[in-house]
């Protein structure tokens, strides 16, 4: 994964683009390329397999600048937010539903 | 980067969430969680650095899942797209400039 | 605004669209319109009030259809959405302040 | 409608809440109420009623502090829109199908 997080910010150096990726733009990315994810599903649930690869990439691509701006390991905080997750979804009380914590 | 995505995913095996985590939902579930993201940062730049690597997280656990049921593998999927992209924004028409490929 | 709302729900059954207009689906298409409205702002804060003005009529459009899916009054469940908040924001309270209501 | 756009715009001047609410902060809050909308149907189309009716006047109310600011009469728009749609989404080749203008 390094090698391709080091290719994702070299891509960003090349253009010059890092004047414009502060964590407040990167989130407004994160979420408008989400949305063409989404868009893959508008109307249903059968999907372009290519199509919705493409656009999780744009997702993730923003997410690994965010997480270089923000000074993160990306391995290191989704380890600790699965930690808290354990907690606030004990296996007993949270199998097979799909309610939130605060409901469970 | 391997035995992160594993863990992401037995958390999701242990509780049998896979029933709900279709392509459609997981899509949904990434525009949400990209949405609390942007939430930090709704009434201006300054952000709580905790709070954002914590819904960033988030979202790349999502995107984790959603690469598992899609059957593809992240980083060549992300490679893939830098290739596209790198066709897109030639660094001598995109350099220093935000604007998309298609008003270069 | 009677006649507005009864000509933005002509078009859509004009062109039979109202089998794709599940509240699902129109959920997911406010929030998708929504990201299209964000992108106008994605790199920095100036607009183009032309392209912000048409994307925000898109958001409205689908939050009529909504509404009429879901049988509701958008005046009704917006003074009642008011009141909510007027109970939430007491005005002493919030005054000059962004804090969401549980940090007030 | 006139009335309760008046009492929205009243609501947020009496916080003192008009220095927040420029138009790019705006189109941050649309998106997140948007994804606060869509949480309803997260993981299936079934829905409370209530949750989803209030989601939806959050949407409007912000969408109608945006069209406040920038200065625009929302049926002017959304009837603009619509002219547009129009256009673009003739009833004959449009018909009982959902696709994108760009795919008929």
């Amino acid at each position: 994964m390094k090698e391709t997080i080091k290719r994702v910010l070299q891509f960003t150096k090349d253009r010059d683009w890092d004047q414009f990726h502060q964590p407040e733009n990167l989130a407004k990315s994160i979420s408008i390329e989400a949305a063409e994810l989404l868009e893959c599903f508008q109307w249903n649930s059968e999907f372009d397999h290519n199509n919705v690869t493409e656009e999780l990439a744009d997702v993730i691509i923003y997410c690994i600048q965010m997480a270089d701006k923000l000074n993160v390991d990306i391995e290191e905080i989704i380890n600790k937010k699965i930690d808290k997750n354990e907690l606030k979804y004990p296996i007993d009380k949270s199998k097979g539903k799909s309610d939130k914590y605060n409901k469970l």
